[in-house]
């Protein structure tokens, strides 16, 4: 079936390399349906008269881990809770300032007042609907995984346009970026042990039990030895962005709560990602650590206002899961964007074959038995999904 | 006595409108004592052969709440602990990646890549032992209060100027700005309970106890009342930053954990500013709730490398209680600074007199019973403390 908006969609199993692939992605219009305000449930027969749907535009990428049926699930849910969540709060989206109270009464002469204190727009309620259906969507996941003996979880990036607004909801290490005709705007940024490092050591610090004596929460560069036992070595405790020295004990040489550096830091010595969708059930191996109570499910949104923005015909967004850019950074995709689609004007698909030629670019070719990139760099050895949504001849709503 | 690189001082008490000052300012020289890497402490007649000295510069002020003491012990104590927290790293500070060991003994052939990996330098070092200054500096403040029966609180803004950069560590609602040639350069940001909002709902979240069934963690845009029970009305819980609707329980019409907007807006009712020293006796009025847990002591750290920008002659840190900012903005700030210094160029005691200039500016005047701005807006009631330290002429050490 086409994607809406002529978008184009590629994704690369492990690079061929392997025959699992983790990474799902779902895409779909959402039809969102808007009662009259001021109608109570009970006058449900004024409400079938006037009921008019609002409509929105998903696409969102699943990068699983320890299996693909938590990404597999959330491919199938993540939208339907979003169009639930919006239904929830429809009443007070198409006003500039949401009303105090969802049914439009006012119970206080001054509430428009207050709420225009807060600087509370319609926006802010697409933006809490999004925070809360991944929350519900990680219940969701949570129910199912147990009813079927299932395991794993995923991380979970969405963008919904809705509006005349684009919305991207990020929780995990994938990213979308607008590639624009005179510049390149982040609208995600990566969640893992190591950018939340903060937050993880706060939580440890919190429920010491949550690591069962098997873990320290201090960070150090390296995992520490016998041989430091009594020396001062570099440290790090949850509520430094600096750097100190501390005399090593030797609890400080159990293993370290947030592990590794770059794309090797682990949490817990066992997830990658610190958000995502799932994980109910993961333990650390051999013991009875839980990793989920370190884990969040919560999204961070990021808007972008098309009315504040001339959009040029070739601008697009661009999501990928981690396989594309652990090796291609937001220059090279958009130096890879413009150029394909200033040579492939005409082409009806070229949207699709620009997401192809990001996937190829990512994955590279095989050079005996490694797989290179263009320059002599390691190619990607991960799934790889990207999506390639055109911004300008959008549908009005 | 004169002020390092003759930077200038103003304060006025409440804007003269009361008898009590409850800021207080720092300033001085801190000599951190090196010793030759690679020595212990039991070689101490080498130590006192090769022992050095490292200077730095100091300003800082302190708003306190509830009685100026706990803003008097910071003011006497912060820059000791300062000086003790960078002589106990001081062997790491003077090469740019610090040594895994503090002893400078490798214990591991790699350890430097280690370093180099986590992307640790001598500033981060710098960064950690301001935040850790600023923690033990809060709990010298709660032994002295608890031995002499006092109580109250203060926030903390201190800028040191250490081996050719400047830092800038912020705990409350006190701003640094760099005043440059062509722009102005924010050097901290404000620590309220609405800029803290989810910080502190997060911790309710876990720990409920702490509101002792009198307070609410839910956001609203008012206080509700008992009309509003069984309405769906606007609100945010400690992992939105957007917002949703929320059918309004009795529990709900309780006191909200963080009300009120801007300067209006209050921690447990209490205290307007979420991080500082001190408070450690505080509880909400006629009830057991303390409001320390809500508090944090620890710093958010600015800096500014000197060796990547071109320095001009008018350049200058400008340091202010929010008494300043409260009816002057940055863009204010800078344009009075700028044409100030331009118009006293020869003006041996120009900085000071900037400083009491801005202090004067946010006092306004008095007309009948208001203190009024120049464009009849209502002055500043709070007190107002300024440091004027120009940037250029700075001791090399």
């Amino acid at each position: 079936r086409p994607l809406p908006w002529g978008a184009g969609y590629a994704e690369v199993i492990n690079a061929e390399k392997s025959e699992f692939n983790e990474d799902q992605a779902a895409c779909c219009q959402i039809s969102i349906r808007r009662r009259e305000p001021g109608l109570e449930e009970d006058e449900e027969w004024l409400i079938l008269c006037s009921t008019q749907f609002l409509t929105g535009y998903y696409w969102a990428l699943f990068d699983g881990h320890g299996g693909p049926e938590a990404a597999i699930i959330a491919s199938n849910y993540l939208h339907y809770c979003i169009k639930q969540k919006l239904e929830e709060v429809v009443g007070g989206i198409t006003e500039a300032h949401p009303p105090m109270h969802l049914s439009g009464r006012c119970v206080c002469d001054s509430d428009p007042q207050f709420v225009e204190e807060k600087h509370i727009h319609a926006e802010d309620l697409v933006v809490g609907a999004l925070e809360n259906a991944f929350q519900e969507c990680d219940e969701v996941i949570g129910q199912e995984m147990e009813a079927t003996h299932q395991r794993g979880g995923c991380t979970a990036l969405a963008a919904l346009y809705f509006q005349g607004k684009l919305y991207v909801a990020n929780a995990g290490d994938s990213r979308a970026i607008l590639v624009l005709k005179d510049n390149i705007v982040p609208m995600s940024c990566e969640f893992t042990p190591e950018t939340e490092r903060q937050r993880i050591q706060h939580l440890a610090f919190l429920f010491p039990k949550l690591l069962d004596g098997e873990f320290t929460r201090f960070e150090f560069p390296r995992r520490l030895k016998g041989d430091d036992v009594g020396q001062k070595v570099l440290y790090r405790d949850y509520f430094m962005e600096g750097w100190g020295y501390k005399t090593v004990e030797k609890a400080d040489l159990k293993y370290p709560l947030v592990h590794g550096h770059g794309k090797q830091a682990r949490l817990l010595g066992t997830l990658a990602v610190s958000r995502g969708l799932g994980d109910h059930q993961l333990k650390v191996i051999d013991t009875n650590i839980e990793v989920k109570p370190f884990l969040s499910c919560i999204p961070k949104v990021n808007v972008f206002d098309f009315a504040l923005h001339d959009i040029k015909e070739d601008d697009v967004l661009i999501m990928a899961t981690d396989g594309l850019w652990d090796v291609l950074s937001n220059k090279e995709v958009a130096h890879v964007v413009r150029s394909f689609l200033a040579e492939n004007r005409t082409d009806p698909h070229r949207f699709s074959e620009l997401a192809k030629c990001l996937v190829r670019r990512a994955r590279g070719k095989k050079r005996g038995h490694q797989w290179m990139l263009d320059d002599s760099q390691e190619a990607s050895y991960d799934d790889i999904s990207v999506f390639v949504i055109p911004l300008h001849n959008r549908d009005e709503d």
